[in-house]
Order: structure tokens, then sequence, then C-alpha cells
């Protein structure tokens, strides 16, 4: 899989993906990630690639010329499954449609920032938009950032026990059950009894119920699916 | 305000922190924010942090002690109106929550990794549990860099121009309206003509009825409220 950033600040980005689970699978070949600085799209003085709103208002506004640009640029040298916008007012990010976008080959990735981009990007450019939840935040680049974890951590070969991501919250609409490690016993805080018993269809049972109750208790809307 | 970040891999916070708003925050005092290396609190040899779940199963557990060890530490030196925990069963981050806590003091923020915290951390220590979204991130670390984004922007004195946040999606429960930039033709793409009328009553009202009718058509859910 090839995906392609477009930020106004690359250097927001850079740690997420030379640390952890992203990192290995870059250097593992399964994933390639590109930043692609806006900033070099544009033939204005001082590099400028935001100006003021239309019909006036606090906040600047991304211009559509060196997205234009970027995106073009790009789509010269392969076809694009889909042109995603990270923006607060998109479809709200879940754990379906990072299972489906990650399935995909290439994908483009746009940041917002400041009050967002030029109307006429959405319209003209962006296949897909995306928010990672109802709050806003200062970029696009964080939500980025998330929207990669979660797509790419799903690939085949990224995680190192693949039954891991099958057992984690929301994949069967549940969340997960409590885990516990060593010791069992922590200053008088004890570990279930069930758990340390070795009859494993018996933890089987519980962690169902566990994560059933979970569920119902702090994400009933979960389980309307 | 103080944000205190415990983690396994502080590296992965590093980019988000020294660029864009958040830097501009620190830079200018408004809020401090200290990465601790979960590493550095426990006694095991290769500075060990996880271990098996007990029970069985894929995906390594957080220990409790070097956890109690680090929010101890801090808690002997100052008070903290919330320890968080960055979990996806917790409680889902919205703008209102992120309104709140940008009025709070100082806040411990957990990020789980792996498979999560023993779950006596959680039921001893932890007094707010949030989850950035319905999907899985490979660690808290980015959830956590999301919510100090989406709080600290919050706080007086980090924009440059406050009336900007207050405009953003969200804050009204209603979707932004769409935003245009210079130029108003791009390659005969026009922007809405009452937007260069330069009439401000009728761009304002023009601007509502759009937020409005986005708001109807891409999220009904949040004109319920």
């Amino acid at each position: 899989m090839r995906i392609d950033i477009i930020t106004v600040v690359p250097d927001l980005l850079k740690s997420p993906f030379e640390a952890s689970i992203l990192k290995r699978a870059i250097d593992k070949k399964i994933v390639e990630v590109h930043l692609h600085n806006l900033r070099d799209y544009t033939d204005k003085s001082y590099n400028q690639v935001d100006d003021y709103q239309f019909g006036g208002g606090a906040g600047m506004v991304l211009m559509i010329e060196p997205i234009d640009k970027c995106i073009s640029a790009l789509k010269k040298e392969r076809k694009y499954d889909e042109v995603i916008y990270m923006t607060p007012d998109g479809a709200t990010l879940n754990q379906k449609t990072a299972n489906s976008l990650s399935l995909l080959d290439n994908i483009i990735i746009l940041c917002g920032h400041y009050k967002g981009v030029d109307q006429r990007v959405r319209d003209l450019f962006i296949t897909k938009e995306i928010s990672i939840g109802d709050y806003v935040l200062s970029g696009g680049e964080l939500g980025a950032a998330v929207l990669c974890d979660t797509i790419i951590r799903l690939i085949p070969g990224v995680l190192n026990n693949e039954t891991s991501a099958l057992t984690d919250t929301f994949q069967d609409n549940l969340l997960a059950p409590p885990v516990y490690t060593r010791p069992a016993d922590y200053k008088g805080h004890l570990v279930p009894e069930i758990l340390v018993s070795g009859n494993f269809p018996k933890i089987e049972k519980w962690r169902e119920d566990q994560a059933y109750e979970r569920t119902q208790k702090l994400r009933p809307d979960l389980l309307d699916y």
C-alpha cells in the first residue's frame, strides 16, 4: 500500500511514522508513506498557500491552486483509489471504514489546516471526506496520522501476532474484556480467580460475558448493529 | 495548564508538540507538556514494563507496578484534576469534553499500548477514560496527541484569533459552512456570488443557512441535542 499525505506542516507528522508499528510496517516495505509539503507546489512569494476568506471572517483558507498542482502531479505517476480529505465535517471514521481502506493500493490524504480548504478543492478532487471524531483539531495532520495507524495495523504482516487485531475492541462490535498481567497479587489487589484457574473454556466464556456486559454498560449503542 | 503524558514510546509523541499550534502554546508558556517514559519506572531487567495476559491470549499487557510508581511520583509533586486513560472503550471524546478539560490546571494522560493496561490500574488510579473514536490504534499515543490538541487550542491566548475557535464546527452543534479564497475564478470554477457581494448581513445569513443545511444533510444527529 502507498499513502501520500499532503500537508502544510510535514514536521508535525514525522515522529508518528518513525516509531512503533508504523515504522515497522514501513521498514518491512508493507507500506510506503510519502509526506508532501504543500508549500513546494506554490508559485506565490513567501511560499504562500493560504489566503483570507471571501466574505470576511476569522481564519485562513488553503488555496486551490497548490493543492491542484500537488494532486495532479501524484495522479500522473499512478492511479489512486481514493483522495481523502481530513475534516471534522466528514464521515466519522470507524473500524469498518478502516477495514475497507486497508484493502486499497494507493491513497492520497489531504490535511486541512487553519479554517480548511477552498470548497472547490472538495468539490473537484476529493472522493472521500473523513473525520476522526466530533471535535476540532488545529489541522488534519493528527487525523491523518490516526487514519494511517488504524489502516496500517490491519494490513497482514504488520502486527507480529495477527490474532491480536482480531480480538480488539470494535472488530465484533463489542468492547474488549478486561486484561490482567503479573503480579497476581499487587498490594492486596488480586486478579480474578478464573484467569489463573487454567480452565481455558471457562476463561473464554468469562471473557465473552465480560465483553458483552461492558458493552451493554458503557456502549449499548454498539449492540444495535 | 500542565499535562503529564505517560507512555512506552515517548518518541512517537515528539513531533506533534514540536510544530504548529501546540509548540506555540508551549513557547508562550500557556501550557507545559511533559513526556514520561514508563520504562524509567521499572526495576525489571531489560526495562520490562509489559507481560503476558493471565488466562492466555494474544497481546501484551502493561504492568501495574511501573504505572503506579510513575503516577505516585507525579502526585507527590502536585495535585491533579484528572488521571485520564486513553482507551477505545472509554467515553467518546467530543467538543464538550474538550471544552471542560481545557479549564483544568493539571492532568495526567496514560497511554495504553499493546493489548492495554492491567485492569487494576483502571480500577485504582484512573479518574476518566477517553476514546477518540470507534476504531483501534496501535497505542494511546496518537489519542493523547489528539486530546492535547483539542484541549490546548481552546485555552485563551493559544490561537492568534480567538473568534476563530468559536466559529469552528461543533461549537454550536453545527457543521461549518463552506469557505472559499482567491482566486474568485479558478479555471472556470467560481466562488458563490454572495461571498463577493460585500453585503455582510446577507453573507452572514447565507453562512448560517449553509451550516444548517450541511448539518441536516451530513450529520442530522447533531441537531437532536
